[in-house]
């Protein structure tokens, strides 16, 4: 077999398999190795664990390649088994409990993989972070400006300069509670900060973004359109930027930043508190 | 000072630390121990990397205890001035890159901490995530019926069961374009499956809920109401759960799920592949 092919990575857990992925996927950017993964959640009985064992060691067989198995499994009787097979394994939780246990002073108490889990502990904080998604969706693109008291952030910029995602993002993986106000064509003649927003100064953020980036994004949407052009890309951003300016907005380039990237650089800089799920 | 008050943990990145948090959270959610956490990222730089060894060497010598520091950092420099403060600090990436590089032959080439970074490889997967989101937002709450064919799940169930957020989740974390279709109170005298979502069948996956918790949620928005009355609530939970059934949709019960594990749940029973950022 061509040793040079796609190396097989699994993410394996008896939880979601969020934590694994992350991880792992973190650790592999740092090489130049092109991997196939394959995810294999709640793995939550020997049965399905010595399935996912022979999985691995038929793949092994078959490439003639060790696998990469990335484990997050918190049942000592799964995870055995998935170590017994014929896979490269890192048990990346486990590798950490050892000393933290030493640390701490104080044993684990696992009771199931609940990493992202729902439990009575955390669910007056679970209903929080949905009441975020809820109130960010129903103050996406300035739908509503009413309520813009309880936002934790009020996102400005053009449209499709990624205002939206990031909103979601910040409501989904943070529970912050972030509405958005676009600037539309029709604002640029004598574009104004819009007397709702004025109140919530220390609130507001503004996203940029590069005139040929944006032409891009909108071409995909509207093809041969003005407001898709160069002319009136270059025209909305540098208007908005002047706007930021003149109000002292902090504001960021969306242009080179993932939603991941600009959702924790608005915590970073306007202070938030991140919450953790 | 009392050593059984919470534990500092500090998260420490030079990109966002979302890796850091995912991972440290999973491993103290395993112990019995309050902590109180705080999360740095986008420590780029030598000065502020001293600063935040400083600070974690302040917090130590007031509180007498020795803070967690779960460490996500790719430059080598900034990574050294971290490790020589005084908290107990697990690298989390670096740990595994030693392994991995043995294993693959191949030496890391780290350019910067860019695990949920843009960069012109990963572009055109990134715009395939943001038209997840874009389709999911679009096809919301039964908004739009048109385009369902492009659809790769489409969620059912009555108000309040969890459909929007699992479907921005899957849009957001996964790159699924996931429609969702709300049971509103009228349908309830002969709920019958939408002719429109009929051609679609091998596609739908219903919510559940326990009447009891929808009750809850629904008192939260709606104190009071008919909509919010158990008796409502049971009426539609065991309409929609016998179309279910009838139809032979897939389905489970959202109430004791967090959306990853909801999330996470429909792309294992439907056989769904994930995409990773």
């Amino acid at each position: 077999m061509d040793v040079n092919a796609e190396r097989s990575v699994f993410y394996i857990s008896d939880g979601t398999a969020i934590t694994a992925e992350v991880l792992g996927h973190a650790v592999l950017s740092q090489f130049p190795v092109a991997t196939q993964s394959v995810t294999l959640p709640f793995v939550e009985n020997v049965q399905r664990a010595q399935a996912v064992k022979a999985q691995i060691n038929a793949l092994y067989q078959h490439s003639g390649v060790r696998p990469l198995v990335f484990i997050s499994v918190i049942s000592p009787e799964i995870r055995e088994i998935i170590l017994q097979s014929d896979g490269f394994c890192q048990d990346i939780v486990q590798s950490l409990v050892a000393p933290l246990q030493q640390e701490l002073g104080v044993d684990p108490a696992p009771v199931a993989n609940r990493t992202h889990g729902l439990t009575a502990n955390n669910l007056g904080k679970y209903d929080a972070r949905i009441a975020a998604i809820d109130y960010t969706l129903a103050h996406d693109d300035g739908i509503s400006l009413r309520g813009l008291e309880d936002a934790q952030v009020i996102l400005l910029g053009v449209s499709r300069c990624g205002k939206t995602p990031t909103s979601l993002y910040l409501a989904m993986q943070f529970g912050i509670r972030a509405a958005n106000y676009p600037f539309i064509a029709d604002d640029m003649d004598n574009l104004k900060l819009p007397p709702a927003l004025k109140p919530f100064q220390n609130k507001l953020f503004g996203l940029t973004i590069d005139p040929e980036r944006l032409a891009a994004i909108r071409q995909e949407r509207a093809e041969n359109t003005r407001y898709a052009s160069m002319r009136q890309c270059r025209l909305e951003v540098g208007e908005v930027e002047a706007l930021f300016r003149t109000h002292q907005i902090r504001y960021l380039n969306s242009t080179n930043y993932s939603v991941e990237e600009i959702a924790t650089k608005i915590l970073d800089i306007m202070g938030l508190t991140r919450r953790m799920y």
